[in-house]
């Protein structure tokens, strides 16, 4: 058990069992990056309020520019015997600057620092994730593109509806994953990092925050941050505040139902019924026992993922529900979720960007399926009303057409015009051509 | 069972319990007026179109505002034999107009009807959510006004933290309903309702949809709605949308989730044990059985309504999991959960309101709570730090000064200044007196 | 506002929006025909203690027989203005017997009458939908002896894989109902309708109450309850208690997966692609802008419902959460997701029974798809290894094979021995005739 | 890359980033015994089958011992690179008998392995999440029989409602958790192990599984097993099947339900308001910032863990909804909701079973509380039905006292015979004391 932040009122030792059960350093290492940005401001602010000096001052924040080289280069290991990541950071500066880091923790809770950690995270990680939709738009745009001038076959309840454009097709899925990167941009452009809640009621230097924080960013040339770290202004509710993480977690979610759709209609095309499209082979998976398979899996990965994402939601708002004000333990397991849904989505984003470009469509059998009449029904009732028929009218004729159609086993297309007169008097055979082209 | 809008092609009366298990005129019949604002910029398409004659339109049109107007003044009934209310609402034309309502239909799909009323619908609700939470917001203001002043305890942990201005503690509240208020209003912001998608292809119109926009919306004065309307720029994805749904019922999980914590806090700070606050007797129930009981069952119920809330949520994005492209029936079912979410967080909020306004404080049991000496610890440790000892080591410090404090059972404020040199040199009587006030 | 069971301790009226905000009637209305149960075993057991005379007994007794009556012939219509159905039962007793109503409530709490009511309803809708499941299993049975004999293309990963009997496609979903209903009984055997559990303690009439069942059930001859209702053995257990809605809607959670994995399958081979299957015309709906469409709705409203009945499980999971013992308030928002999830799975249910029974399979496409070779690359692989090839050899070379007939476009039937042979010395144009049948 | 257990079909080497998504061995090693149990199993079938000679099956059974060996004296380390834990097991028989290792995987398909092995990991940990359930209520009774003839105060609605034995409302959570354990078990004793499957349609070995089983059983002498592993009934069911999975989180989602319960009583009932419990100190954690904070941080993190245990129910259910027969891809994730859940509540509760055993009431704050005479006001009503009161009067009556206490500052039992007279009769002086004792 690594040194801890608290204990001098406690006379037991804590639970071993317990210690392990309690700890979150296996998960919030992640953070450790935002951790360091929150001690260096507030050394600042610790410097500026004389409770250090200009020298005490710069040899922590050396020490913690050393831990984020660390982190940043990929060598910095997380002490799994830490309570959790801020703990294992002033520990760090510990060994490095010895009792000089007892003055770290001053005036400042970890109740703050967490909060600060997790919107630093969602920063990032939103930006990141409309990065991967942008890559996921191109590659829908390049296979539009591709495959400019096809026709494709519309569907309602994945019944054969109306003909239409491939690119309008695909549109449909850009549409969807523009909203979504919009959502992304918006929610990271309202995220705002506070700093000097204390446990909750304000800490004493908060006056000292909003200086701290511009000669901190003017020192470190952070640019991107600016605007972004505030001193905070409503203690209590800051400390409290989960709502950036379901608010995430919800626009993830959207994400994913976009996703599981797109994964559901490209399985459906590439079944051997369907036969639309060839999904790139690198990106399928066998099987054990029969040797033909080549299974759609990363499509119904994909799908499948939609579980987890929204379990997660309901994680975190279960979590939420009901806690008294202000800071609960219970609000250090929004992590895991808030991680596991980033980087699900991450991977998915990633790898869809490239499977996309790799699908191939299979002209003849979507030029097969265009053939079916019942996909120019709409048309021809359009037709009719052209004529002056009322709509509702037209749409009962047509239906009847069908059912003929469909009673008799003759197409349309093959009817003689005496046949089709006897549905309206406007329909003949040169009408059926033109329209089921 | 009522007129249908289909039916030529089939040869089968529809079985009877089937069409009572699809109809969904029992919760739809709520969208009635958007669904006449649909058919009346339908209806100036197609006279621009001049698929109706400028007389015909203008009948139609007054059908139609006949129909508005029982729904305004309470008095319209939905026909529970219709299949829905865009079924309903052509019925009722026909009866008023003959034949001429079968031209009502034209060129439209209730797949473009659907969204386009769904989207009436969130956009007037979030609008009196919002106004519903700037009531709360108010009430919230009232409260902290009326106790101007008054030191509150706050917690963290449900455990005594530092004592706080009860306007701070307020003032959380206040911001995470602002917050919220401020989501409603951005999501009402970008919702845009889209006509002309036909079934999901675009329909034959589309071109004329803008220009009939205009020309209603000057004609009706419903300046309201300038730049909200627009023609449908994506018809696949318009169909197959319902983001804005998700998104509605994230931002309520949300207000919902925040509604819980003021219910959860109010609860146990108007127990007997807390006895910080009395809840308005007239928002209280007795019991059946024990006489004495005033129970808080208003925020019992608020707490309680979180799980309809969120289970909403996860109805609407489970049913929108793997949905082929582009309308399913499936998406039939995300009315209910929607109409449901609305009601309740809107009766929440509206009792809500008066509920906080009739709040009282207890300014005794809040005083005797406020002499509980550890709520000092956290200053005393500041002071500590002021005399140049590292935060570290006075906390600490406290840390022992208080577990001295309880095993002998006396009282920090009593001990001496022997006593307490001992734990610091910078401890003294006079000290602890001006930090425990 | 009807009279209520409480108020001697309130002085303010209660509030007229609050009132109206925390009324049951409009939903636990339901339950009507179990308060009656409870207070007629209640009022033996009161006669027994001499708090009642037994003429007084019995004329409370046949007031609730009256009211029983006009429930059974569904002429009982509730009074909305009454709180809860507790209260209107309680008020009509009063109607009939006058003042002596007053006694009704002796000794008796709501808490108790609630958790009753709620496991009575359970014990008969988990009866009756494991009925209904019956009826499904038997159309099922229906449709596989109809189609006895049919092969069916088998498939993993919505891909062929090998060809299987229709009957063993068919008894996979008679398998997962059959889980299904036997969970249900299970269920409902396990369930226990206690009485005296007071508000939470125990009522001081909890030892008259094992007669009082015994002396009821005797007199009323319902068998059926014999051990299902007992005198409460841990109150406050009792009262606390929702487990079993939970677990009923886990229960109703897994049939609903099941029902959605159905139309899943079912929906797909209706496809013009598939076109395995003709689903019953008089189960399906138009669009009233295509009128060549026939929608599987009823599948899709199914797969939709999903949403629903998952939502329902996590919206009484949601509620539960954290609640401290013993009832409180949030507990009566327990009713409506029970009553939706009861209601769908039982409408769903009874529909389904006929919808089955009307589906119509399409030989020829199905024999069209048999022929596909990929479905014998299993048997294929099993051939060569009771020739000796170790499996894992079997298995490349039938994948290789596959691969060369994807390449050469050439089908596996129609190549020659030499062809062949150089896949493996065991294949030849024989052994290929045999095992692609 | 290791070496797969497909791929003979394919001409493109697999995607590396779509390898490494769609990988399990990072999770599915924790299924390695039982995935060595299956495979010893069909090593006899196909010994049997004369597929194996008696000397290579021994051959093999004896690598797999040895892998066994590895797992049970956790020196077992999954090959990361691995597909999954059943290629990665094969890849070690492979490393130790050669080529032979070919045939392991003869009519064998991972579909029917993972099916076989997650079941066998729910039989285990359903057993010992019951063993453990069955420590905590050790230690409720070990709790309660410590403070046996204590009084405690009984709450509904977080309001003082009547005075309760503290054995009795210990029993409550006893009940709860007894029906959980025995839940549970019958879960376990349901669980049927099949093995024969093949992919979907049934192994061409299945005819020898039974007697395979029963030969193997009887050479290892696992006698725990006998009854639990079956030759498969409904093969393209079985690989379908996840009912189990939900089952067995639904189960563990009313568990941890049950126990946010007793945490948030816990909370309460240690705050300084409440002041009925002392928590272990050993078990709480103190702030970075307060220094003398002590926080029911346990207590916290279960109550915050029911968001995650319902969280991975949510996230099965949605996962399994849709899916066309028989298996997908999708199902895979099924296991990491299953662990999270198996470990999170095994934690709990073996942390837990400790915790109760340290709790120590605080018998002055209790005897202070049972000093309220609102906890008697039932009593008092029962006392006036005993002397022929109606009830409904009885309850108005003791309700007015109360309102009058209250009104005047006067406790009950100071009121003289004459102000007590002026609320019944039956009332005086003695009797108050009798009740309110």
């Amino acid at each position: 058990m690594a040194k801890k932040l608290w204990g001098g009122r406690f006379k037991k030792k804590v639970n071993k069992e317990f210690f392990r059960f309690q700890k979150s350093i296996s998960y919030d290492y992640k953070l450790a990056n935002y951790d360091i940005l929150h001690s260096r401001i507030h050394i600042v602010a610790l410097k500026n309020a004389k409770i250090l000096t200009p020298g005490d001052a710069k040899k922590m924040d050396t020490a913690l520019k050393q831990i984020l080289k660390g982190i940043r280069n990929k060598t910095f290991k997380p002490n799994l015997a830490s309570e959790d990541i801020h703990t294992d950071v002033q520990n760090r500066v510990e060994k490095k600057c010895g009792k000089l880091a007892l003055k770290l923790q001053t005036f400042r809770s970890r109740n703050d620092q967490i909060v600060f950690c997790e919107k630093g995270y969602c920063d990032d990680e939103s930006g990141n994730i409309a990065d991967l939709l942008g890559e996921v738009i191109s590659s829908l745009e390049f296979l539009a593109v591709k495959y400019k001038g096809f026709h494709f076959v519309g569907y309602t309840h994945t019944q054969r509806a109306e003909k239409i454009a491939f690119m309008s097709y695909i549109a449909a899925f850009e549409s969807m994953f523009t909203r979504d990167k919009e959502r992304l941009l918006e929610f990271r452009k309202k995220l705002t990092l506070y700093i000097g809640s204390g446990a909750f009621k304000g800490s004493s230097l908060i006056k000292n925050y909003d200086r701290a924080i511009k000669e901190f960013l003017k020192k470190t040339f952070e640019k991107a941050l600016s605007g972004k770290i505030k001193a905070v202004e409503n203690p209590p509710d800051n400390v409290s505040d989960r709502d950036f993480i379901i608010e995430f977690l919800s626009i993830l979610s959207i994400v994913q139902m976009h996703l599981s759709r797109l994964a559901e209609d490209f399985i459906l095309f590439s079944t051997n019924e369907f036969n639309y499209m060839e999904l790139p082979e690198d990106f399928c998976t066998g099987s054990s026992l029969m040797p033909h398979k080549k299974n759609p899996d990363f499509m119904e990965l994909i799908r499948g993922y939609t579980g987890r994402i929204y379990g997660n939601l309901a994680s975190i708002l279960t979590t939420m529900k009901g806690l008294p004000l202000t800071y609960n333990r219970d609000m250090q397991l929004d992590k895991e979720p808030l991680f596991s849904s980033v980087e699900i989505i991450k991977d998915e984003l990633a790898v869809l960007a490239d499977f996309i470009k790799g699908i191939r469509l299979n002209r003849n059998a979507i030029v097969e399926s265009l053939k079916d009449e019942s996909l120019y029904a709409t048309a021809l009732a359009e037709y009719l009303v052209k004529k002056k028929i009322p709509f509702g009218t037209a749409h009962e004729i047509v239906g009847k057409l069908i059912r003929y159609s469909e009673d008799n086993k003759c197409k349309i297309r093959q009817m003689g015009n005496e046949t089709l007169k006897r549905f309206s008097h406007c329909l003949n055979k040169k009408v059926v051509d033109q329209i089921f082209e």
